[in-house]
């Protein structure tokens, strides 16, 4: 086997843990250099690749490596920028190949998404045309748990657990206060299409702690009427109660709640969140009052607060991903697979890209109580072991000690520049 | 000394360490039964004692208690109930020391902030003028950080230990994005009359680890025109930055700018934070693509993320009243005392109530930037200490576990019924 360099980008929104695949990608590939040279990763994502800015991990010490293992956010950079058809896009993937070539780059490693995978798929699929090898290995990661195949995404388990630990927390806090004051805490999670994050929410109450919780999953059309019902029957019940909405919920009318077309005073449309509309809906329905809060970033870069086992198997796909590439593999993902809930077991697997470009994993309908509320038994089964387990940074006065790469740029081979 | 119960309570606005000196205060009781009787608990703060509403912490067990210490919120219920004057209001004081005396009561703790050091200070004046002797004491709690005398108050130095990491976090995350989509992250925080809070976030960025982050502090009036050039200056230089800005920044007019006068599309006012009004500046200023999120009661309920320095000083407040009222005294507080800021050394002292009560500490002018958007050298050595040290919880499946307690109550002895 000939030996080659690797490139590995990351992609689309960062995560907790999107750096500790990082790390178990390039530790591993360290420990076979008589195979795979260096390891170039892309200056913010994909854009790195088409523009020749490519980063030479060989110059970061093993610390720094080993560091991101507890670092969030993408080291290198990410870029939200997709590559389109092969058809409409041709110059594009031809110029990956072109830097690919002119960098002796034999592995491309993507990291990210559905988006990601696909344009993973569609590397492969043009190396075999253009005659240039190039295994082409996805590397799963995204906070919206919404890849196929794999049990879980790396990125996910970290949030999940976030916003379990704000629900009790924030939960503890509102039923402290209801006597006198706030009755009603409403929080605002990630999910535009699939209610995951939000459904964690429902993990903050459990046999040992119940707690009043309501959720508004995107899957489930938003009714004032029967949401109102369901906040009085819990603060007449328990005092207070706990709103976790994903910011996708729509209206009757297929509209974004969030999307109020409110003005300011100056007649200027406010791009606002669903967090205060529901608090309004709240206040005006039944005249509670009420406190909100958006996590927004901080629940997917609180690594603070990651779950050990999204660390762990964020870690594993990266690994999986040079090992699958040595054995020969190309056009596949490698996944997580589930052996069983209780107690919670895993392997490694892998999925052909094939099947894994362009299909998303929405939540089961019988993962969500018949009132569209709450989570079931079954829900809780699946989501349960993802926030398992603490994998607390380094500290250093006060602060986690998360690492900057040194990120030393590649000299550039090529003459033309590539405008993106 | 004739053996007395004592009467606890929590008042205002909870914090993710007011247990702990609950729990200081109620272990060091414990350990002195030949003097103090029992711990009787108001539930739900002071409405507790005027409604004769006691829970009996004798009922609960050791370890409960102990669990107390990692357990954010009020465990036996706060309010938001300000007793007026003595003047205006002598029954429900009246009320107080017959309350006190029907259950043998001769020690008042009461853990609050500005508003309940005042109350404490009253109860100790009437019970010298009604003939019967109460000995009052207050336990600092705010995470406003505004009380007078003491260094710092227990329940602050978890909240800016919260916001410092998570702006750290959220800025790695916004930094890894910045290049094809967020370049500005905007984070709400408390704080309506000082920025202690937003001041915390300034400590994201330090020697080890530079980050570019505005403040925009309530001390400061918002000049937009500043603003947005500082933002445009750092997101030139760095490709990003973000903003921490208190929930109390005001604009030219005196108005908070979060109060926009925002209707909805039915015309309806909609109460807004200020994070999405400064959002919408960035946007309409600068055309930057944005993030915002709004901590609200994460930040003083995230017991997870607590600051040990907070916690060990929560106890210690305690545990310190409950020894002042053993030595006698009346009408006092234990507070903080700073040695020295690196190495960092603190000891307990003791205020005069007369000298705490109605008295607004405000952060000195010189702990924020000539600019108006940043904290000085002598802010952070007074910040940094504040925040140190990690002091996790222990943990059950993933999920924090929080003590909740029995909460019996104490047979009422008072025939009359008291209406709050």
């Amino acid at each position: 086997m000939a030996k080659k360099n690797a490139f590995y980008a990351q992609s689309g929104g960062v995560t907790a843990v999107i750096n500790a695949s990082a790390c178990g990608l390039i530790e591993t590939a360290r420990k076979h250099k008589d195979i795979i040279g260096k390891v170039y990763a892309g200056r913010n994502g994909i854009i790195g690749a088409l523009t020749e800015d490519l980063i030479d991990t060989s110059k970061e010490s093993a610390k720094a490596i080993a560091a991101l293992r507890h670092t969030p956010s993408g080291a290198f950079g990410s870029c939200r920028y997709k590559l389109k058809g092969l058809e409409e896009n041709k110059a594009q993937y031809e110029r990956l190949i072109e830097v690919f070539k002119a960098h002796n780059i034999g592995y491309f490693f993507y990291n990210g998404g559905g988006d990601s995978a696909d344009t993973c798929l569609k590397v492969s699929q043009l190396s075999e045309k253009l005659g240039y090898p190039i295994q082409a290995i996805h590397v799963p990661k995204t906070v919206d748990n919404d890849l196929p195949i794999t049990d879980t995404c790396p990125g996910f388990g970290s949030v999940a657990k976030y916003i379990a630990v704000s629900t009790r927390e924030a939960s503890f806090d509102v039923a402290s206060m209801a006597k006198t004051s706030t009755k009603v805490f409403v929080l605002e999670v990630m999910g535009r299409h699939a209610g995951w994050i939000a459904a964690a929410g429902g993990l903050a109450s459990d046999a040992d702690c119940e707690l009043p919780i309501v959720i508004l999953f995107p899957e489930v059309t938003f009714n004032q009427e029967k949401f109102l019902a369901k906040v009085d029957e819990l603060v007449k019940k328990f005092g207070y109660c706990s709103v976790v909405v994903s910011e996708g919920v729509k209206s009757a009318d297929g509209k974004f709640l969030a999307d109020q077309g409110l003005k300011d005073a100056f007649g200027h449309a406010q791009l606002g969140g669903v967090a205060p509309v529901v608090a309004n809906i709240v206040r005006e329905g039944l005249g509670l009052k009420y406190h909100w809060g958006v996590a927004d970033y901080l629940q997917r870069a609180a690594r603070h607060i990651a779950s050990k086992t999204d660390v762990d198997q964020a870690y594993a796909m990266g690994k999986a991903a040079v090992e699958y590439a040595l054995k020969g593999h190309n056009a596949v993902m490698p996944t997580i697979e589930r052996l069983s809930d209780a107690p919670y077991k895993w392997k490694v697997g892998m999925a052909p890209l094939a099947k894994v470009a362009n299909v998303e994993k929405m939540m089961p309908k019988n993962f969500i109580t018949k009132d569209g509320f709450g989570i079931t038994e079954k829900c809780r089964a699946y989501l349960a072991p993802l926030i398992k387990g603490e994998d607390y940074p380094p500290y250093k006065n006060g602060l986690p000690s998360y690492v900057r790469l040194k990120n030393v740029a590649v000299a550039k081979k090529l003459e033309e520049e590539f405008k993106v």
